[in-house]
């Protein structure tokens, strides 16, 4: 069951999320847009004032009343480092408050790079450099988070299997980073992340239940519900990616056959056009993006082969996503990363067809589908949205008031590693 | 975002579900139980204990410190009662606080009776009869709940369609019955009646996540997830039957082709049989019922035909849950209803085993797969805990302690509609 404290972190979450959205903003207009009591918006705005993660910015009149006092974030009030781990690079911004971003690196990782000890070398060397880059004080660095494909124990930090490298098994890979890093430290996956920036900053934000679709090498679903991001039993919910859209069909590098990632991931995308047209000059065969950008060019010029191979794209995806659809009832699907980024409109309106032709009438009236509108690395932020997290939830673990109001503090759920940020980083 | 009142409400579920489970319990026991602190946990005893629902039963030493006070359900306190409205028959079951039976009718449906009036007659007639059976005061009935197939509006009590009648549109189902019911009324689907009977009482119990797969004529999965039952934006989240198992595959009722019920559903299953051998004698061409006996009395015997469809059966049925766990990621999926109970533990096999083939590892690792543990009919059971919710949220809105801890009560979501319950019924 949730605790009191469980759901004072969520509400501390949907205050400062809506401040960030529409600073400068009143405690009333946080009132009914959060649908908290005046009373319970105070309270919080008094912590992240507190915290100075917010700062008051003056007073506006209110017809007949007294004047209101204005709140907004305060940009400069502390930094946050989100560090995407993909299989060919590794990009890691680091952000102020208003989640803007101060500083960036991008990093290729070549094959015979991705051991363990040398990922968490380049990691840590670009935390350094972005933090050096933005030029903001160490202490000021409330935390990093990690996005790590694959399944990541979040209580242990360990990331348990990366799909496109077989030698990765169980490494511990907030343990390694600590050696380098003296922030906090957060791991998930990008199902996660992507999740997690459309609810703080994208699509998602206000809405109780929404799917976010990570359309890219790989495919899955960050699941939103009931307003927080679905983890499940074991933090693994959300690979939709290897759920069976066609029986018996193409098989899969997870052992089972005909799941959705083989037809609408990347790989599938291209394995579709090669077998309608092996010589197409769209196809380049050892290199997905150059394939999805010729298919993108090729539907805007009217290609009929790309609007082909789009199209059956949106077919397949349009099936799986009126499945999440019937499931799941949510009010928004979104589609996310770098395939929906480049195929952008024409897929969109391909998917919103297909889905209208297999879901049911009452939960297809309810949902809207849409593009990201998230214009940066949606997992990078989401990243660095853990660590936003993971300082609001330490900040009520150790508060005085947060002490004071819950006499008998039930167990908490397992915080994920997080070290005292004393010492600089490397 | 769920407010405190939102919170109190799950929380007083949670502790009478622990006390229906485990009377006599303690105080101490129940904080252990339900991970709430004591003082939280003595506030909705004494709740509880106001509104009858529980009583004080004496004391149990504690080792080295003084007595603790023993409490238990009141069975007596109230009666509740569940209506599950099926295509062939109307089940009614009254039962009192500790969820035993008190009284039963069974009811055909037979074609033609199905015209709306008809069938709120029927309804309303076995209400009566069940109060009277049981000889309970009106005043003590808590309310009813009703499960009707298809999509359901909780808040307005409209069945909008029911997926066996064509004539069923739009039907003002719950104020049809108040003009014969007097007790406060509430209406959902057997998905959901399924799945919070699993959640109170079934082995959903204590279980943040959960799917309580239906398999009857229709087929779908109610998702018990975060501890609570989801709903989705428009109540009709679940409809797992109508999710694509097999592209292009058998047309479905619904319109779209290949959906999981056309080859699990008693419906589908049948056909299988009469495609594999249509003179079979386990075909029984008019009777779900009997054919899917015949069936288990096939399997039980060795029967060659029998074992071929069940297991045929339960390969769909895995790769469908297969996706329900890459999906979700609970800790138990539960198979619920008719041809569930009736195929038994050697369905439950194969199903484990066509899940194991599907399933990602680590969401696999982390579920189990079980038969439903409820003896009796499991719709009428969530129906009867429809009205028990709904009388315990009741008691929040108007309860003097929930006023005064709720100084500025934010938006509660609509109720279903709730008839004061002076009058006795028809
Ligand atoms: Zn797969
Ligand atoms: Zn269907």
């Amino acid at each position: 069951m949730r605790t009191s404290r469980d759901i004072r972190t969520a509400n501390r979450y949907g205050v400062l999320r809506q401040i960030i959205a529409s600073s400068p903003t009143s405690r009333q207009e946080l009132a009914a847009a959060t649908g908290l009591s005046l009373a319970t918006v105070a309270t919080l705005v008094g912590e992240l004032l507190g915290l100075g993660m917010i700062t008051e910015v003056g007073f506006e009149d209110s017809a007949g009343g007294r004047p209101r006092g204005l709140v907004a974030v305060n940009a400069s009030g502390g930094a946050l480092i989100g560090v995407d781990i993909a299989e060919t690079y590794v990009h890691v911004e680091l952000f102020d408050l208003a989640l803007s971003v101060l500083a960036r690196t991008e990093d290729d990782v070549r094959p015979g790079e991705s051991r363990p000890e040398r990922l968490v070398g380049k990691v840590a060397a670009a935390v350094g450099s972005v933090v050096a880059q933005a030029g903001v004080e160490a202490a000021r660095v409330l935390g990093v988070g990690v996005s790590m494909p694959g399944q990541v124990d979040r209580a242990t930090g360990v990331s348990e299997y990366a799909p496109n490298w077989d030698h990765w098994r169980d490494v511990p890979l907030l343990g390694l980073l600590a050696e380098h890093i003296a922030y906090p430290l957060h791991l998930d996956n990008p199902l996660r992340a992507c999740a997690v920036a459309e609810l703080w900053f994208g699509a998602a934000r206000g809405r109780s239940d929404a799917v976010v679709v990570n359309l890219g090498t790989g495919v899955g679903a960050g699941l939103v519900l009931g307003g927080g991001v679905h983890r499940g039993v074991s933090n693994s919910a959300g690979e939709w990616g290897h759920t069976t859209l066609v029986l018996d069909g193409r098989p899969c590098h997870c052992g089972n056959h005909g799941c959705v990632e083989t037809y609408v991931g990347a790989p599938g995308i291209m394995r579709h056009l090669r077998e309608l047209s092996p010589d197409s000059a769209l196809l380049h065969p050892e290199d997905q993006t150059a394939t999805v950008d010729a298919l993108a060019r090729g539907v805007a010029a009217g290609d009929p082969l790309a609007v082909q191979v789009v199209r059956d794209t949106a077919r397949c995806l349009g099936a799986g996503i009126a499945d999440l659809v019937n499931l799941l009832n949510p009010e928004v699907v979104v589609l996310s990363s770098w395939v929906a980024a480049t195929l952008g409109e024409p897929l969109l309106a391909e998917v919103r067809e297909a889905v209208a032709r297999h879901a049911l009438r009452r939960p297809l009236a309810a949902t809207e589908i849409v593009l990201s509108p998230i214009p940066t690395d949606p997992v990078c932020l989401g990243a660095a949205t853990f660590a936003l997290e993971g300082a609001l939830q330490a900040a009520g673990q150790r508060g005085p008031t947060a002490t004071r109001r819950t006499p008998a503090p039930a167990p908490a759920p397992a915080p994920a590693p997080a070290r005292s940020r004393t010492a600089p980083p490397v």
